[in-house]
């Protein structure tokens, strides 16, 4: 992805939401990225915390003078929104402020230029405290359209979105220096486009069944999957399947079930409670207690947040342990 | 659940699996129950470690020893299976090992009489480090059948199968000290039945909108809604619907969507990507930003394991908070 930034000229700022962790974030810093985007005000605070020196925090952030950029991709409301604007007004800090702007998601942001020239005078007018910084369109209802040119389309159809947004507010005065949004599954397309002056994807870290179904016919093929939960046979008395011991609490549950790594043809992974799954005709005959299985999770982000850390594991061995951080917490 | 085993003349041993705190595991035994069970080793070792003195523990344990008896519910195997072997070994202790017997479910444990006797001498041949218990068939399948003649129907197949297990042990000798199932779903039919005489069930304490739609026409109605999420509307700038901060991360989602709390007639949550809800139709006119709602959850025990703590409310106010340990891992 960083590649991908760099040979198109705009600026990545990979979303911490996806992987929550201080150890991707440097890494993430040290190969280009301009800074962090996060989805919540304790997701921020925790992965700026582990940077600066948590259990697996070294110091880092990025590379030019030890501070890290945090974008909030999402609208806060009630009390984090209150301790956001004390914590600036206690610091003499300055906030910059990007107008949201909903390009076919309809989730959040502006629906139309007239709300959004409504928002950018609204910032201006608030003072030196918060300065206007730009627009954020995210296309998250395009990252998982299968097919290249159906995700064509629909980006095309964001951008013009955008463009109308970016044409109001400019012909009102305002500067729209950044242009931010863009995800795994549509950013080839969103750097084709050229609108976007800045990348906010999260996934491609990891990839998932999800990513892999929606993606699989593109020619690009970009990304990889680098993430598996591990699970164990712990029951093997019935015939043609046996029980693991990893379930409805071992990953996200809301795209289907998971992929089992390098099974045969027809084996299946079902769930099976909430402590347990079902893999069905085990290849090579019947699986056995205590035989060890990967899964491919169904859907990256709410998989990671279920643990406490991800294990690095280079061939056999086990080479790190990155610390899941801003987890357990609603806001 | 504490009433319900003590008019019948059974023990009650409720399930960890489903708070996850060393509080409500206190206040289980402080109200009778004979110990604890844990779905896994790693649960049982957090929540012996709270209560005996963790951040919310006080040293609590049962009233009788400040000991907790943990019976754990699932088989194990790979590394926890050689740790319990080797912390017995090394502290010298006995195991008592029960017979698990699948009454339906098809999970786990022995499939029919013949493999139960090949467990229990097993066992009973492992010499004094082992003693044979009893059995476990835990009905997980009938939990949420709605009906509760349905529900009837599918324990009474249940007991049958454990009866025909029970009957060949104790033809071989064995002394079947303990039978021990059940679940909230069934509880009521459980001591009717007459079969078990320890209780097992986790939901109770919280039950969920999957509880709520099976059991809704259950006579009894002995339990209550007592778990929410609390979220708060942060864009209200669409037609018809509300954007709230709660989605995917913040609770189950293997069956299906909560139950937004109050809320008006055709007033539906739907999930709306990895942070965020749709709320439908809001009542009382469009919902504000900063807006908070309460959301029960479709299923307890996989949206508990997803926070650090559980804030205790009366009223408006907030009474104790309840950390929820032995979450994060998977085994």
């Amino acid at each position: 992805m960083a590649d991908l930034a760099a040979t198109a000229g705009v600026a990545l700022r990979p979303h911490v939401k996806s992987h929550k962790t201080a150890l991707v974030a440097r890494l993430q810093l040290e190969h280009g990225a301009v800074g962090l985007a996060c989805a919540k005000l304790a997701e921020a605070e925790a992965v700026v915390d582990a940077l600066a020196g948590g259990p697996d925090g070294d110091g880092g952030g990025n590379a030019r003078d030890g501070r890290v950029g945090i974008l909030l991709t999402s609208p806060l409301a009630g009390r984090p929104s209150a301790e956001l604007a004390a914590a600036v007004r206690r610091t003499g800090g300055r906030l910059g402020v990007l107008c949201d702007v909903d390009v076919g998601l309809g989730r959040t942001g502006v629906v139309d230029p007239a709300g959004a020239r409504a928002v950018a005078r609204r910032i201006t007018a608030a003072g030196p405290v918060l300065s206007f910084g730009g627009v954020q369109g995210y296309a998250g209802h395009l990252q998982h359209t299968a097919g290249r040119a159906a995700r064509r389309d629909g980006a095309r159809d964001a951008a013009l979105r955008l463009t109308a947004v970016v044409d109001a507010l400019e012909a009102d005065g305002h500067e729209v220096r950044l242009r931010t949004g863009g995800g795994t599954g549509t950013s080839g397309l969103d750097v084709e486009l050229g609108l976007l002056n800045e990348l906010q994807p999260g996934s491609y870290v990891f990839m998932d069944r999800e990513y892999r179904d929606a993606l699989g016919d593109d020619p690009e093929g970009r990304f990889h999957q680098s993430l598996t939960v591990a699970t164990t046979v712990v029951s093997a008395n019935q015939t043609g399947f046996a029980t693991v011991d990893a379930g409805l609490k071992a990953m996200a549950t809301d795209t289907g079930p998971p992929v089992v790594v390098g099974a045969a043809e027809g084996v299946e992974y079902l769930f099976f409670g909430d402590e347990h799954g079902l893999v069905t005709d085990c290849p090579a005959g019947p699986r056995h207690r205590g035989d060890r299985l990967e899964l491919v999770p169904p859907h990256c982000d709410p998989t990671v947040d279920r643990y406490d850390a991800i294990w690095l594991v280079r061939g056999d061995e086990v080479v790190g342990r990155a610390d899941v951080v801003a987890r357990g917490r609603s806001q």
